[in-house]
């Protein structure tokens, strides 16, 4: 029997953990099926096949699970915004015994964040007293400045969607060929691009132009278009910063390394597990666990 | 019977003139037949339907019709190029009489343009001697600095690409409602906000947080959106600049006009049939006309 589970539920993906009584992961289990996915809203048999096997144990959820589109909303909490400021504001999900969703943060000027703060606040358990400033690449990259266990304020670039939106819908599109992989040449072009004068609309289409006048090859576009994009995030955010915290993916949390490095900035990696100690922690300030 | 026959023939429209032996138009025709709509690649009858009954006369044509998707390659010329180096690069149609295509032009770093090379020859006539910067607003942005009549180079930015996606493809798009209009107050909150740190990826994120926080309408975001974007392409490309012409629809100009005065820059627009001019001009010095 679990102490508490945590679950991590978003727009394309579940995860969800069982933990001990000293936080420890346990067991472990995860599927495509995000909120996205469940056209019938019917979250509470997806959450019972996944976890049933671990209740009666208490579950606390993080996520887009939250948001209006989610099973329940859980109203943001205003930044600056700590443990105990975010284990106050649960929402419990009615009906359900025991099942609790953590809100998402907000700031001002407006911004937002919904299952971030969770791994933020895992991460932050970790790095002791100081300021620091923390890195959560993705569809929606998070940069979070943290101070003594605190989410100060943070701010969101569209970074992933971007990726997203100009290799499959642009007019770069039908450049890319299929096997295009990954080029770190080309990813180091692209990052030191976004460093030059021009603004990131005009670097965009120079992607289109270099490969017209063969001065790009096709298969290396979508490496230096990553490279351009994590570099103008970089510029914007992150330009004055000496040391960035990463927290996701190996492979994603490499790519921002490296440009990181292009701007002088060192970067730590911390595991993608950081929601589920996120989680542990928020719910052993609530009583929960 | 028309001197000669000039044609737009761009991705998404056809525009052509008939015009007089002192360039006057005399008449003129247009439609959405694109060369993206002509999956059959019978530009030859398109040609014919739509300026059939004004010739003999000779036909010149610019715009994507050029390009390696369209009826014949017209190979780029390189700029610093004026109007005696694109008429001594027209390429001749096979196969018809008397049909020709004006190159486009590239430069390094790489950059190119099809068809705005012709609009800008056909303002450049107006503009007399000096240097100027022109700006031709569209799905890709061209910015050209023109000296003595010549273009001597010139920069693209995305700006109206990225703006389709975001309105329709983007996590932006479930936001906006069917019935958004042009909100001024809202444009200009956009082109203020892209002048501020943070980056245009940051800014982009902005808006949705701006809804999700009730601190921006939803039926105003597509007009922040345009003014962010206009905004970051001017910061970009023009921030130092003092005078633009602007080259375009009415409805553009005007946008670009007004997010130029926020940067204390004076704009000059220019109608919409610089690309006839531009023709014409072209048919001239090379003794098609």
């Amino acid at each position: 029997v679990a102490e508490v589970i945590a679950v991590d539920w978003g727009l394309t993906s579940f995860r969800a953990w069982r933990l001990a009584s000293d936080g420890t992961v346990q067991d472990s289990v995860s599927g495509p099926f995000g909120i996205r996915a469940l056209a019938d809203r019917d979250f509470a048999t997806v959450l019972d096949r996944a976890v049933g096997v671990w209740r009666p144990a208490p579950v606390l959820m993080c996520g887009m699970i939250g948001s209006r589109q989610g099973w329940v909303e859980a109203p943001y909490v205003a930044a600056p915004a700590g443990l105990a400021a975010i284990a106050a504001a649960l929402a419990p999900v009615p009906g359900i015994d025991r099942v609790w969703i953590v809100p998402g943060v907000s700031q001002d000027p407006p911004d937002v964040m919904r299952g971030e703060e969770t791994q933020i606040v895992g991460v932050a358990g970790t790095l002791g007293p100081g300021r620091h400033v923390l890195c959560l690449p993705g569809t929606h990259s998070k940069w979070a400045v943290v101070e003594d266990g605190q989410v100060e304020g943070f701010r969101t670039a569209m970074t992933g969607e971007l990726f997203g939106l100009m290799r499959a819908q642009s007019i770069l599109a039908p450049l890319i060929p299929e096997d295009a992989g990954d080029d770190a040449a080309a990813f180091e072009a692209g990052v030191a691009r976004a460093r030059e004068e021009g603004g990131l609309l005009h670097h965009l289409f120079g992607l289109r132009a270099g490969v017209l006048l063969g001065r790009l090859a096709p298969a290396a576009l979508p490496s230096m278009l990553s490279g351009l994009l994590i570099g103008h995030e970089i510029a914007g955010l992150a330009a004055e910063t000496r040391e960035v915290h990463l927290v996701g993916s190996a492979a994603l949390a490499g790519h921002y390394a490296r440009a990181l490095a292009r701007f002088g900035i060192a970067a730590t990696t911390h595991g993608e597990e950081a929601a589920a100690h996120g989680l542990f922690a928020i719910a052993r300030e609530a009583g929960i666990a």
